[in-house]
């Protein structure tokens, strides 16, 4: 791989042209990694709500042409000036937030929002230069969350790479850069839910059911899932789920519903939906005395959050969490391993699988809500 | 002792007959204790705000006549049947809310709420018979909170008494049976400020500053008191406060103005007045990443807590506590071995002391705002 250190290469990408139009195979330039960045071969990438998100761009700020992609696993090509954390050959998963180890979050045991490469999905560029690596004739290709991971080779800040256990199967463990770590680290890093206890899971897509399966591995006894689509169910017993509420079965607050199942209150509830009325229910649903709501899902922008303050000072607590809590860099080739170890499952959240030309198929798939995750492979 | 067992005791006691008038010392009858009930010669009480906010009834259930009080200390006269915990000569401290050690609450490590003998204002009666053991010419005269320590003798279920070190001065540690607990345990079990943090008290009572007492004892550098009242500054520096807000003097919210004092925010806020407004700033306030809120003021019982769940995502922790999650016969105990080593100083609580035939002047004292606590001796 020496052999294109400090050269552009020329390579296949994903380019995203315009809001919600399928994406274009096309020969870009990726320019050598500057100070503090690394250029990594993608190997496997997979497609997470976010992106398709963004690429839609209702509402937000439109940033095009783009190269989306967040969800990862690739080999270091060559790294910039100053890094020496990584080397070519490295194994890493990228991750759309970083840990620069310097600022007050990174040096905080309690944070994981890096106050240097916390996300933005606004930025379009590298934060060294403020432009970007990519280009075709010339002509500027915006970054996505610092990842870009939708092509052969993309440039990312080392912040943002986790260097992982190099014999961990790339086209598994891409899927734990960002959702299936997210739903998990919520469960096992902040709700905590001790052996036995009772779990309410909001929202059973890829993240929700990451936070079951989080339930599971710590030894909770009912884990009761809740989702609009009673089809759910079916996958989410894999994940561990012991129960499903549909909330449009019942007249009275599934809140109210899920205390009279469980004589109070569920011991720890975790909120993946973004949907504010879920995460009122979600925090309303936990035990007086002992409670723990997490939220995970990411709210509209308008949305206010609101409850009797009762429902605080009888001893529940409230927490919001970002990215399971992982510190990227830090805790990320920790749950790699956990995969490794047997302990956590992965392959139950990889549905599909396609070529890197038919990255639209993936995007159909979500967006029909088929599956979980869908695999792109780089190199067929 | 042993001669009043099994016996009804006539003694002083100050009997509230009617909502905001001033009460009245009488000679009342005190039935023997049931099963699982213990009568107690009350030696010192003191008032707190609970007693005199029931007093004037506004709002809430009148239940008249009625004996109030609830912080004290005193000495075990007689148990009633089942009672093994407690014998004649037992030093305690009687407390509003109770630990039956039988319930879901008593037997999880993380709750102090109590199914059985959980704080209930508007019963005034022992739960044993649904009757009081007070009587004036067979009249009965109702409990409050379980304890009515505006008596020379009183009944309390067992679950309701902390036994403590005959060594403690009982002058001094009654305060630590309701307020004073309640602030410093919020501080020291809830909020568990680091050394070295920054936190930041609403509301400057006697509750807030043992909030302040419990961040100065963890060693938090900077202690931030926000009252309405600038007065209560001098006095809240005895108890660690470095910095003092008063809101009234900004345009801009006090989250705001502490964000900006403190390089995004504290790392800890308590919550003491129950305004809600007060209570979303108290959450506000705090730092993302890693902030933690705990509430501990009561709200009005329709107040709304509000805000936009991104201040929740953005990993900070909102939680509520009762008597600073002190379980009353399991805790209380080493909070008083707390004051016999001088770790948490009790003194400066005690601004006031009155005879018990003086227990008006201690309300005076607390609609007036003068002072923080009042001790009033039953033998003098």
């Amino acid at each position: 791989m020496a052999g294109t250190a400090g050269q552009v290469i020329k390579c296949k990408a994903a380019v995203a042209w315009e809001a919600g139009k399928p994406l274009v195979i096309e020969e870009v330039e990726v320019a050598p990694p500057q100070a503090m960045e690394v250029r990594v071969k993608i190997l496997y990438t997979s497609l997470c709500h976010t992106d398709v998100y963004f690429w839609e761009a209702k509402g937000q700020t439109p940033v095009f042409p783009r190269i989306f992609g967040h969800e990862a696993g690739g080999i270091v090509e060559s790294v910039g000036e100053g890094v020496t954390d990584l080397a070519p050959g490295d194994h890493v998963l990228p991750v759309f937030t970083g840990e620069c180890k310097e600022c007050a979050h990174c040096k905080s045991a309690e944070s994981n929002m890096c106050d240097l490469l916390r996300i933005n999905t606004d930025r379009g560029v590298m934060i060294n230069d403020g432009k970007t690596r990519f280009s075709i004739n010339g002509k500027p290709i915006y970054h996505f969350v610092g990842t870009s991971t939708f092509s052969e080779y993309t440039v990312i800040h080392v912040g943002c790479l986790a260097k992982i256990n190099p014999l961990a199967p790339l086209d598994k463990v891409c899927v734990l850069s960002c959702g299936i770590s997210t739903g998990f680290g919520a469960t096992v890093n902040v709700a905590k839910p001790l052996k036995g206890s009772t779990v309410a899971i909001f929202g059973l897509g890829a993240v929700g059911l990451a936070a079951a399966e989080g339930a599971r591995v710590s030894g909770a006894s009912r884990i009761i899932g809740v989702d609009l689509n009673a089809s759910r169910f079916e996958e989410a017993k894999k994940f561990g789920c012991t129960e499903f509420l549909n909330p449009m079965d019942y007249k009275k607050p599934v809140q109210e519903v899920i205390a009279e199942m469980t004589n109070g209150g569920v011991d720890r509830s975790v909120e993946c939906t973004g949907n504010i009325k879920a995460m009122i229910s979600a925090f309303e649903c936990v035990h007086d005395g002992w409670g723990v709501a997490v939220l995970v899902g990411v709210p509209h922008k308008d949305a206010e959050f609101k409850t009797h303050p009762m429902n605080l000072l009888n001893e529940r607590t409230l927490k919001g969490t970002f990215f399971g809590n992982y510190k990227p860099r830090s805790d990320l080739p920790s749950v790699v391993e956990k995969y490794m170890n047997k302990e956590l499952e992965v392959e139950k959240f990889i549905t599909h699988s396609v070529p890197f030309s038919e990255i639209n198929k993936a995007f159909e798939y979500m967006l029909k809500g088929e599956g979980l995750r869908c695999i792109i492979r780089m190199e067929d």
